[in-house]
């Protein structure tokens, strides 16, 4: 099995690391310090196949490596990684350029939508890597088990590579994605990444986080 | 049965004035004159309780206006149309802010998007109406019969008046729409104006523009 990166250790890179170590791939928890308390925490109740590291402990380890960190500071994690540790795989997105600036519910980050996306300024920052965008939206537990939403819903998934969207795709189907559309190359990251304003509303009008979106066609 | 009055004579116009002429709406078409050809055809086509008349005529004569223009010119009709002629009525908004220039998909115009929505816009203008967004996120012909897009789609509403969401929930059950989900008052058209991206890259990926969002909960 792969050996998988996870970087952050906040309820998305939990619940993500936990799916994948649970699925047999070697999991290794990428944060800012080697003895970070969560991320610890995190490897020792994921047995032998769970380990902790720095962020750039992680983005060697992987082969896959999956941004679980926040919007606002996901550039920053890439490049404390070292951006040569990337080159040549395949980074599966997660992140959403929320804005919390502005009031509840956030909105997205002026320069990193509409006509940008974070998806974008990653694949810039690592053009040597790969980088699909896919998963952003829906909760962590929907993420990792599609069922969870109460029905079959739809997964987009958007990057520059055929290749590592087959790889992204995978996994997603492990996750039980029965449903994915390949949007296109990665500037079709700025779709899925818009979603984030009515996901955040109709989770306030329903009370309910637990549902996704499905292309009903 | 209601006078309804839709702006616009472009394909939203025409095939929301057909479905509400057929369903027994006295509908009268609004443009920027009375002599507009495709109105007056539209009008001769759709029998006795189809007509024709200027942005103001069609104000005048609605108990309820649907807003079928561009997001562009959205705010200029409502002033031709004397905004005073708005007072106390029900508007649904179906018009999405996109700006073409920037080229192809075209994304939304920034000061109407994110922190901000045409449908918040149009109720700014016209503050003694009751602004509802709603059915932007599918093409005309879903619109008005979502059994088009091959299931039970969602579709989501935005206002700040209660009695007025009752009245176009009233119409959207006409049109097939059996999944309504109520977003809030009109800064939630923020949510799904901001659909329009996935829509059109959905819509570019597949091919296929017969489709819609569900909810899966």
């Amino acid at each position: 099995m792969k050996n998988i990166a996870v970087l952050g250790t906040g309820m998305v890179g939990n619940t993500i690391g936990t799916k994948l170590t649970q699925l047999g791939y070697n999991v290794m928890m990428g944060s800012r310090s080697a003895t970070n308390q969560k991320a610890l925490a995190w490897a020792e109740a994921n047995g032998a196949n769970a380990s902790a590291g720095t962020f750039e402990d992680a983005a060697k380890f992987g082969e896959i490596i999956f941004n679980c960190t926040k919007g606002e500071i996901a550039l920053d994690v890439f490049k404390m990684a070292g951006t040569e540790n990337f080159n040549g795989k395949t980074i599966i997105d997660i992140s959403n350029p929320l804005d919390f600036s502005k009031g509840m519910p956030p909105s997205l980050i002026p320069e990193l939508s509409n006509t940008n996306s974070l998806g974008e300024e990653i694949q810039k920052l690592l053009p040597e890597a790969n980088v699909v965008k896919t998963l952003n939206i829906v909760n962590c537990e929907v993420m990792v088990d599609a069922k969870k939403s109460g029905g079959d819903p739809t997964m987009f998934m958007s990057g520059n590579s055929a290749e590592a969207k087959e790889e992204a795709k995978a996994i997603l189907e492990q996750f039980g994605w029965n449903d994915i559309i390949d949007l296109g190359d990665i500037t079709t990251a700025r779709g899925t990444e818009m979603l984030l304003p009515i996901w955040l509303r109709t989770w306030m009008a329903t009370g309910n986080g637990y549902f996704a979106f499905k292309i009903v066609r």
